[in-house]
C-alpha cells in the first residue's frame, strides 16, 4: 500500500513554538472514491495564521488539536482521478494541509492555469497572501493618489503586494522590515519610497522623518511596538487594515499605550480575514495575475526543502528569517 | 461700564484636573457693535472633551492656552441686538465660554425654539451630546433589531441618548454605569434592558452574564479597564464608535491588552468627533426634538449654581460625580 508523509500538531505551544511542537507520521493513502482525486503535493504554504490555530486561546478559525494534521494550503498535480472534471497531470490549489499527498473530492480543489505563471505563486502573489493584500488596500484603507501607505513586514508574501498596489495607486510607500538586506529588497525591487529597520535604534524618528506629511494608510501586519509606534503618525481620518499581530504570538498580551490616537485622529481601524469573502476571490486573483504579467508585481520566495523541515521552517517565518513567502518543495 | 464674570484656565493640569487651575476674573462687557448681539448667558455646558482642550498633548481641536477664556456651548438671552436676525429677548445658542456674557457676531448665534423643550436641553439631549449619541450609534455602530448594545457612562448625556435610540431599534442594550443609584435609572426610568455597575468586584463575571449574545455595537466613551474587557465580549464583525476615553486623561497612557479582538473578531473600530460635520446636526437634531416631544428620550440634568462653582463641577464631572447632563446655571 503506498504511504504519504504528514505533520501532524503533537502538543500546543505555550510562548514560542518550537519544531518539538509537531511530529512526522508515515500512514497509508486512502484510495480515492467516486468524485474524488488523489493529489501529489509539490508546494506547501507555511503562513502566519497557522500559529493562531494552534493555540491555546480562542481564535476566529476552528483550531488544530493535538495529534491532527497541520492546516495549509498545497499545490499538488493530479495522481489519479475519479472525476469528469480533473484529468491526470492537472496542477490544482487545495486545502490539503501538512502532507506530501491527499485523497480530496474535486469539489474542494482549484485547477491552476499555470502556462504562465509558476504553480507557486498560487500560494503567494496570486494566492491567500496576495489577495488578502488586495482586500486590505483596496477596501479598508482605500488609498488616493498622493496619500502616504505605511506596511510592516512590508518584505513579506502580503506587505510586498500591498505596497506595491499602492504604488500603483499613486501614492507614496513606506516599509517597515528587519534588515538591511530586506529594506534594500523592499526600496530597490520592489519600489517602495523608502523602508525603515524596526530593529534599529533610532527607529521612531527614521519613521517620523519617512512619513513628513503623516500616514494615511496603514496595513497592520506585525501588532506590538511597532504598531504602537505607528500609531503616534496617523493622520486624521486615516485608515488601517489590521490584517496580522505576528510580534504578539509569542508572549503574554501587549499592552497598547497609544489606542488614544484612534480617538483624537477619527481614525477607522478594522480587522479582517481573507477568508470572509470567497466570492472576492476570482477577480481580485485575475487583477493579481495581470499585474504579475505585466512585471507590475515582483515576488520573492524561500523554500525549504522536504516535509520534514517545514516546522523549523514555520518556526523561522515567525522569527521574520525568511525572505519573501514562505514555501515547502516537497518534490526533489 | 457693565461688567461680566469670565473662568479662565490658570495653569494646565497634569494629572487631575482641580480647581486650582482656574481662576474667575470680572471684566468689561464689550459693546456689541454692528452685526453682533450682547447675550446674557443663563447656562453653561460642561463636557468631557474640555478635558482634552487644557491637556499639554496635542489633541483634535485647538487648545485653550493658560490666560485664555475656557471654551464651551451656552444658552442665553438676547440683552441688545444690533442685527436684523435675532431680537431682544430670544433665546440663543453660541460657543460663548465660561462667561456670564458675550458680545458676539449674530451669524455665530443660533435662535432657541423653546415653546416645547427647555432651553437647557439645546446642551444636552438635543444639543451636541444627544448630536454625538446620534451620529456614533447611526453612522458607525448602525444596530440592526434583535443586535445587543452596550454603552459605557451610560446615564451620562451621551450614553443615555445612545442606549435609548438602540432601544428604539429594536436591540438589546446594556448600560455600564458607576454605582446603584446610577443603573438603577438607567434600568427603570431609561428603560435599558439591564446595566453593570463597573465597581462592582465581579465586574467582568456580570458583564458576560448581561450580554450571553456577545456584543454587536458598543458605544465607548471610558476607555481604560472597562474598554479593555468590552473588547474581549465583541462578536465577529461587531462595530465600535470610539466616542471618548474619559478614564484615560487624568494619568499616564493606559495600556490595552485585548486589541487583539479587533483582529480575531474582525471588528471596526471608529474614532469620531460630531463637530466634524455640522451640517448634519440640524437634521439630527429635528429628529432628537421629535423623540423628546414623543416621549422616547428621557433626560436627567446634573445642575451646579453660579459660574464660580464651574471648576468644582468640571472636576466633578469627571469623576463621575454628575448624574445626567452636567450644565451651570449663569442666572439665579
Amino acid at each position: 500500500m503506498p504511504t504519504r508523509q504528514q505533520i501532524l500538531l503533537k502538543t500546543r505551544p505555550e510562548g514560542w513554538v518550537r519544531p518539538e511542537h509537531f511530529e512526522l507520521r508515515e500512514s497509508v493513502i486512502p484510495s480515492a472514491q467516486d468524485g474524488e482525486v488523489l493529489i501529489r503535493n509539490h508546494w506547501l504554504s507555511l503562513d502566519p495564521y497557522m500559529r493562531s490555530r494552534i493555540a491555546p486561546e480562542k481564535s476566529y478559525a476552528q483550531g488544530v488539536e493535538p495529534g491532527q494534521l497541520m492546516v495549509g494550503a498545497t499545490v499538488g498535480e493530479v495522481l489519479e482521478s475519479h472525476s469528469d472534471t480533473l484529468a491526470v497531470g492537472d496542477w490544482v490549489l487545495s486545502a490539503s494541509g501538512w502532507q506530501t499527498h491527499a485523497t480530496m473530492p474535486a469539489k474542494q480543489v482549484l485547477k491552476l492555469d499555470t502556462d504562465c505563471v509558476p504553480a507557486s505563486a498560487y500560494l503567494g502573489v496570486i494566492g491567500m497572501p496576495g489577495i488578502t493584500a488586495w482586500t486590505g488596500l483596496m477596501t479598508i484603507c482605500e488609498p488616493k493618489a498622493g496619500e502616504t501607505v505605511v506596511v510592516d513586514a512590508a518584505s513579506g508574501a502580503v506587505g510586498s503586494v500591498v505596497g506595491q498596489l499602492a504604488k500603483g495607486e499613486g501614492c507614496r510607500v513606506v516599509g517597515i522590515a528587519g534588515g538591511a538586506a530586506k529594506c534594500d529588497y523592499v526600496v530597490n525591487t520592489l519600489g517602495f519610497d523608502a523602508c525603515i529597520d524596526h530593529r534599529a535604534e533610532n527607529f521612531k524618528q527614521q519613521l517620523a522623518q519617512a512619513v513628513p506629511q503623516g500616514i494615511d494608510c496603514l496595513f497592520e501586519n506585525v501588532g506590538g511596538e511597532i504598531f504602537e509606534a505607528l500609531l503616534t503618525q496617523m493622520n486624521p481620518f486615516s485608515r488601517i487594515a489590521l490584517c496580522g499581530m505576528v510580534s504578539e504570538f509569542n508572549r503574554a498580551p501587549y499592552g497598547h499605550h497609544t489606542i488614544r490616537s484612534i480617538l483624537i485622529n477619527r481614525i477607522k481601524l478594522q480587522g479582517f480575514i481573507v477568508s470572509d469573502k470567497p466570492q472576492t476571490w476570482p477577480a481580485i486573483r485575475e487583477q493579481l495575475r495581470a499585474r504579475v504579467l505585466g512585471g507590475q508585481l515582483q515576488f520573492r520566495e524561500s523554500i525549504a526543502h522536504g516535509l520534514e523541515n517545514a516546522p523549523a521552517a514555520f518556526v523561522g517565518m515567525l522569527k521574520g528569517e525568511n525572505f519573501g513567502k514562505q514555501l515547502v518543495k516537497l518534490t526533489p
